[in-house]
């Protein structure tokens, strides 16, 4: 590389700009052909998972709220959780990039080192992608992942009797959009745990080992995505509302912005938690904390209940329709 | 659906526009769970082939130039090539979809019948997506194939003695993309080339079992393409000239618009052709031309030569650089 940071995509041009994404990658044994070729080969036991999701600056990330390797984390991290959310292990990513010809390649090394960063945190290789031109930054990442012989954990598998079970935050990026939106970068946990999820990766795959019956990756809320989970288990979801520790940051910031915690809690997105199922307390993993419960639902009248009662509030997040109060607007 | 075409994303909304799109999807015994889930899962014996490409409004179609039925089919023809590319039989894609917010159902739906139309041509499932709002539209599609227990055909394997042949035509799309830009609808044939590549699915699948030793997707151009074979190979490539037919079309547009017709055919994208060397003229398959053979790059000099010299003329696309004189302007 030969060119400074503040050189354009355009002076640096395509070949070179792949060259400086891929250089030096590592890349896992499983990887049969990595970045370079038509395609990537990958080994995979009897079968693959794969899941793509797209952000777009301006709708799920603005440059002046997140550093460039934030923006790579993060995109690796959702996609990811996908993959866990079925109970395979991710394997591979496969990254399409486009971006505006004046953007400074110091973005692009950045957003790559955050990639690199966040795949090596998940065991998971970057084995190809594609870069082109567009006038906003739209990056679009899909992740493979080995199911190592085991069943899929699907959104269909959750039983009456079942135990509702979640693991990982709730609110935090969305109480951290709320700060970030009023100007202020404080409480500082809330604002890192928007610019990128806090992971632990290889808790969808230890789930399916210990039984999950259900699992999903919440990416539009609790209640949204559990109902997803409803819906395709037809059976009544009972949560209970005491169940859930508010966390002191999210009580802060509700206090300072008279909002109820419990909105980020049950209606906030992109911290990626899991939300899985089990057939008793015993297989419910350490980390994990048991929530509420699984009914038959009566009258096809599948859903999400708290304490008995359909919750009053935005419950979820929809790409095109109506937009979070919060989210980012450019 | 009980929405118009005249509906826009917007008011149609997330959830209603995915069902929409995946509405009545047919799909492969090899798909195991489809669009719906996390995460997708498909059987694939030991290793998956996986390639992603992205198309951009304005950058890579042009909604005044192309139905949304044709962007949609050339979404998977062109990654399904990159699949063909290595040998691979392509089996499944997912779709990255953005698109912005006042863009009319009916586009969608077009887009997705295209997508349906070609897969099946191509014998692929949709496996899965993400749809998200953005202000051009966007397509990411990655598409993953299975080896069928073949090694990878890589651009590195292309030896001294061996034989250089492409399947498909070349120069076509970018001689439709003339015609375009000049602001004809004529030759059709043309212009029907750039909209959407003529594809022979199973041709790359065919050369890997005929004993291909190198292959590659012919997407920037024949002499860029085979340069990053003889590089990757570390050898030199002779072409000979007299060895392509110029097609009567093609002739015609050189003639019109006093191009030379050679431009097409070794510099012009976007037709997909499959370049590949072959050990001897008896491997060759059916359908496939002989243009030239393989020999030792001395001192170090990898590259592509007709008729024994440097071709003079811009011989490749950059996709941040320089753009293609003929290339679509926004």
């Amino acid at each position: 590389m030969n060119f400074s940071r503040t050189a354009t995509l355009a002076e640096v041009g395509e070949f070179p700009l792949i060259a400086a994404i891929t250089e030096g990658l590592s890349l896992q044994a499983e990887v049969r052909v990595g970045p370079g070729d038509d395609a990537a080969v990958l080994a995979v036991d009897d079968a693959v998972a794969a899941s793509v999701d797209v952000l777009v600056e301006g709708v799920h990330f603005r440059r002046d709220w997140s550093e460039a390797r934030d923006v790579g984390r993060k995109a690796v991290a959702v996609n990811v959780a996908d993959i866990e959310a079925v109970g395979a292990r991710a394997t591979g990513l496969l990254v399409g990039f486009s971006a505006p010809a004046d953007l400074p390649l110091g973005w692009v090394l950045d957003f790559a080192e955050g990639i690199r960063h966040e795949s090596h945190a998940a065991g998971v290789s970057l084995l190809g992608g594609d870069v082109t031109r567009a006038r906003d930054i739209t990056i679009a990442v899909t992740a493979l992942g080995s199911l190592e012989g085991r069943d899929p954990v699907l959104r269909s598998g959750a039983r009456p009797g079942n135990l509702v079970a979640i693991h990982g935050r709730l609110g935090w990026a969305a109480a951290g959009l709320v700060v970030l939106g009023r100007g202020f970068r404080s409480p500082r946990v809330l604002v890192e745990a928007q610019r990128v999820p806090q992971m632990d990766y290889g808790a969808g795959a230890a789930a399916a080992r210990a039984g999950a019956t259900s699992m999903i990756d919440i990416s539009d809320g609790l209640l949204a995505d559990l109902g997803h989970v409803a819906q395709a288990s037809g059976v009544l979801i009972n949560l209970r509302r005491e169940a859930f520790d508010v966390a002191e940051p999210l009580q802060a910031v509700a206090a300072a912005t008279g909002a109820d915690p419990y909105t980020f809690l049950f209606a906030g997105g992109d911290d990626h938690a899991l939300a899985a199922t089990f057939p008793s307390p015993d297989a419910v993993p350490a980390g994990w904390l048991i929530v509420g419960g699984v009914s038959l639902a009566d009258d096809d009248h599948a859903g999400v209940l708290v304490d008995g009662a359909v919750w009053e509030s935005a419950a979820g997040y929809d790409h095109f329709g109506s937009q979070r109060a919060s989210e980012p607007r450019r």
